[in-house]
């Protein structure tokens, strides 16, 4: 059960309110880089948690932590809001100041919010929840994890790099500091979970005699004027102890043409579809 | 440039058409564990690569290749539709078995797309491009794409498990394969970029000194009843090499009250909240 | 900022797990009559909360209590879905009951989440948080999280007449009764407010003058065989106590016809648009 | 059945075409708080509208009205619209104005429409019909209804505040007129079917015996260091009439631990939540 | 302004209900090829035309009619869903036909509408309006309606022979029939502006000399082992009468190599993409 | 199977980088005008090609050509990010036009992207694959692509329009004049298919015996104060030479007035509509 106290994780101060970065910091509430993702994330990842049951009080216990991000930056939106232009200035359209501050900040915060903090990104597209990654497969959601603190972390620093205010930069330091463990963290779980290269091929149960080995370790070029780029990816043992990488310079092409034949009476094609010139499924005309 | 040749990469055969199945395998077509995914997600990458030019053409190449397993899915989909039905049957109502074939497939395959594959998840819903993660940093899009090679291959095995059909079989164990070799080349380019240690934390081009290094590397209990539980993630060195995993077992709460006081007036609000029984900004009534 | 036991507010249990009925309840954690709506909606209502400083705290109390929720409703579709099946069964072709589990089921339970709950609704789209209300005016707000109460114990009495199970039973008629609590919660702020009457009309803060006040009382009829339906919308005294509410049969059609001329050079039209048989703006051919 | 005629119901005229209003305007034809919402949430109502049939006849009667409402809104954007830039100007990049023109203009009306209206939001979000609340409850419809006219209206208040020229304040009168009428037409319909109080708990179908009374009436603190603020929704009788509101300071925590266990082998999971050190469902480690 | 009358445009009975084919019936509602995106279609379209007037008043009497039809089609769905399951019976899993029902329909039309029509598509995805196509230009929009037509025909044909019932299918043949006059209608606008070719190249208002004519009549082959099919394509004069077609086996590729270089400090990038073994900007390594 | 060469189709070009012009172009890489929607349109349209292989091998070869111009792109919009600010200057609260350029370009093209290409469009809405038209009818699908490539072209003029850089002008261009073709060729397709005329109505498989004639060819006025306005869809022979086109200037209204009657119980409706003053099932009150 969830529970609630009055102070914030972090102070958050804006000395100087701004609604350009307003604009700029919803990114990190409501894009797929911020908060709510990671938040809903775990949560989601620890309700379906089965196997070492300290995993999934990791997820939930981070999941809460990230819940108290989001509210800190409802706050700090809502704080960088309080110099937003409401009303028409006769003015405005001999000082472009003026107006690019309505063009440079969210309208929706006036017309939608009332100066305060939405579930959207920094264009105003309201995030969805197709983006929780929660597989089931604990190795394959801790990665999706190390991710989302990846890009976390990399939104977290453009932010802190696009604001000269000390209070903001204070508080972003901070989400930057966060992150920077919450990246780790995450890897940790792996490494207790026998570590990266235990874990690969990810999911780890599947009978490796059902996979078609012959094609587990090649590195594929499909370029035709150019040979494969070479590297670790293309030489050297696979990470999963099982192969040995090779660099394959030109695909099989094993199988055929793919051609459907034709059309079924009744399914809406037309009529020259079903018994025009026709080539049987699978041979071409 | 892009170029095609008219034979698949690997045979696609469908001994018994299953229109179930057909919707199914939309997962890996237009689900976010899906084929549509990668392609579009190592072209962006690609299309914005900064940095080692091999990075890039492995890219590319990749793409390249996720885009031929469409087409094979594509295909596949399409053969397993031959079956489905396109007509009323008076003794639908009598026979079940007709009626849970439509409630099983995806009516869509029939009234949308007449016996095709459309780019659709199992649930019939569209895939969306906000789930094409390209960040402009090549540690955490590695990250990225081993976390959609891993959901991948998770989402091959279990459609593996749900059809007897040898065709299918066959070719879902080359696409298992795919996903082995795919999950470890973008390990490989972390390895090429100096390890994964190294690359942490991501970015690792944000100077140390404006982060709040103090809250780096604590793992932060928030549950008011439970410990921390413990494990690498709450001892032993940071994988980054500038700090030493700790447990912290309560969070510190630095922060004040979020109290934003009175609304504006013009602002929308009702009168009450701009001179109600209102506390000013960051104090409680 | 928030906090997390271990104990969930009520218990959860499933005697008998039935994989459809996940799928039904999927309904109150991602459907818009669902959990993370309203957690989500009171949070953000919250953050952006100016006036009566005792509505803010309401409001991220009973976002916490939503919360607890959610993570009560994750584990029952986790519990209902034990008894998923996983793998192919030769005999499921001849026994429809099979078929028709996977057909009633979500198929992403299996091939996405690994038999645990998603942030989606019952046809497996995902929660959008486009959903979240929060305008910034406290009484539109308290209307809409009235509505979003009413809706979820709507739902909720739905799902408990589709399930036979004891333990689901038990649960859903707890969530029932804090939805009773929840509409009527929100009912009461409004009372503090001053009362619905002196709410309206939604925002009280906009100057009276600067409405149309000749349109604002009247029910328009826009049917062309049939009188307006008489009832207390078309009569008596208006709640906002400014007006009388009068039934206007037919409407005025003020304006003129909307004719917008020939379209610009250079705005990508076709060349008759601009130069062809065109009336001039606002004038009729 | 629809009819049209071809004077619009109020004058529009636009007397300095502006397209950054433009943009703004957008947000009440395809805003969650727009035209398009209404027009269509009373359409699927009506649509299925049990029980008094004059009820059925107001909601389409008033969907006809939104009808009507967004045809001046189109038009409305297509004449500020007339001064949008269409082509470069060299001097652009010396004259901030012209730049600010476009950075604060929605792109589309050049590039997607040509200078016309979209069925978008003021970020240029298209809307989607996930909003049309129609829930086959009258009461929570009618909620639905009353909270959709105040957010509209809040919205046509900002709109009116931001700008200046005279033809669209007077027609943004005209709307925040028809809203004031709507709100409490759709209030007047709860009173018709018996009062709010009567109405309530929603759905009033629903046996008692059936709801887990106990917790029906009290107001739950999730506070961990402040009391449930005092006010109406912690004492006095409840609205329904069937019990007393009362301040639960502490949540109970009924529930227990929710513990999955061990995954299901096949179910895609890694080897180690199969058979690692996995507590039974229901037992912490 | 719209009116409406209580009559609707042609009878809509069901003999049976069966609330599998109100499920399907959505996907004319809210579907992609469904009502509610022409009748908006066109409604967008209309109120942005600019040149010849007719054009503005066929397309907003057409619209008018569409709304029609959404209404016929709400009616359907709600009469076919009359039938469906509201409670749980505890026959029913030893009975599968009932079990079939509840998967083959729309759990939403239970859990969320209450048995009513939604404006979603079979799959129970809500339809959006970013696929209203109103593009400013005539010749496109008119070639965009002719396709809504015909897909909406292909559709309405399809559910013809998914039903038996007498009143659907009654009602299915006169919307058919209406599609058929739609389809052509807007091709009749296009004769009406000058016929198809001289509509070429759409917009035909860009001055030819602006465009790279050498690269504007060959039909390009990608393949790398076939040929161009030959056809109409590939010889002839072109339909817009300024050029030949001609078949071009092999693209020029006329660019060099995409290398964007280094990426710039402070951008987020990882630090070996700064300086690490880089190649310049458009250089190989 | 697809394969790639490093040379691009075209030359790519940036003089002077300008990042709010890579905003406009992302119109079309994703908006519903852009390459990803041809690219993706015209490969699931080969997929399911049923008759005719040679329209399959034209689909997938054009497929292939318009993944190479988002290639182009992407090389594009990265290449106008190159002077995008990335830092904060003080000077900005001085200097209007820095303020401008990040009020008119994409924010996320810092935040997120770094400085690259994203599949978004214009106003930064991801590409979402419901634009995907592939019917399985080849007929309608060739409308949907000419309609496809009219909108790109008129989108690619207009963006021709709105810069004066020789590199982007020419690279413009070049895909106007590919759209030139494009258009024109799936008309030849058409032309291959018997002809557009032949080809109507739009199945032209389904029995003409099926479908209410009577309603096939009028055209239908449902305005209230003007008549119908006359012209080829007026009088004259159908396109489809089974009827003559006529103008009807009024709707017959032959159904009558839809009434649902009373609420089930059990339903989730307000008692008042399951056992109030409820007509009868089609009957008004």
């Amino acid at each position: 059960m969830f529970h609630h106290s009055s102070k914030m994780q972090f102070p958050v101060r804006v000395e100087k309110p701004d609604p350009e970065f307003a604009m700029l910091l919803q990114q990190a509430i409501g894009g797929v880089e911020g908060e709510i993702r990671v938040a809903m994330q775990y949560f989601f990842q620890a309700m379906g948690a089965r196997g070492d049951a300290r995993i999934r009080d990791l997820l939930i216990s981070t999941a809460t932590e990230e819940l108290s991000h989001i509210e800190m930056l409802g706050y700090a939106v809502a704080l960088n809001l309080e110099g937003a232009p409401l009303s028409y200035q006769e003015e405005s359209a001999k000082d472009p100041v003026i107006n690019a501050i309505l063009g440079g900040m969210n309208p929706r915060h006036i017309l939608s919010s009332g100066l305060a903090a939405m579930p959207v990104n920094a264009n105003g597209v309201p995030f969805d929840m197709s983006h929780i990654y929660a597989s089931g497969n604990v190795a394959a959601d801790m990665l999706a994890n190390v991710t989302a603190e990846a890009t976390g972390r990399v939104l977290a620093t453009r932010l802190y790099n696009l604001t000269e205010d000390k209070g903001m930069k204070d508080f972003l330091s901070f989400l930057i500091a966060r992150d920077t463990m919450h990246q780790q963290q995450w890897l940790a779980v792996i490494e207790e979970m026998g570590g990266l290269n235990a874990s690969l091929p990810i999911p780890n149960s599947f009978p490796q005699e059902n996979e078609a080995q012959e094609h587990s370790y090649y590195c594929l070029n499909t370029s035709l004027d150019k040979p494969l780029p070479k590297g670790r990816w293309s030489e050297g043992p696979a990470y999963d102890g099982r192969g040995q990488f090779t660099a394959k310079e030109q695909p099989d092409m094993l199988g055929g043409e793919p051609i459907l034949g034709a059309a079924r009476p009744g399914s809406g094609a037309q009529q020259e579809q079903i018994e025009g010139n026709v080539p049987p499924a699978g041979k071409p005309l």
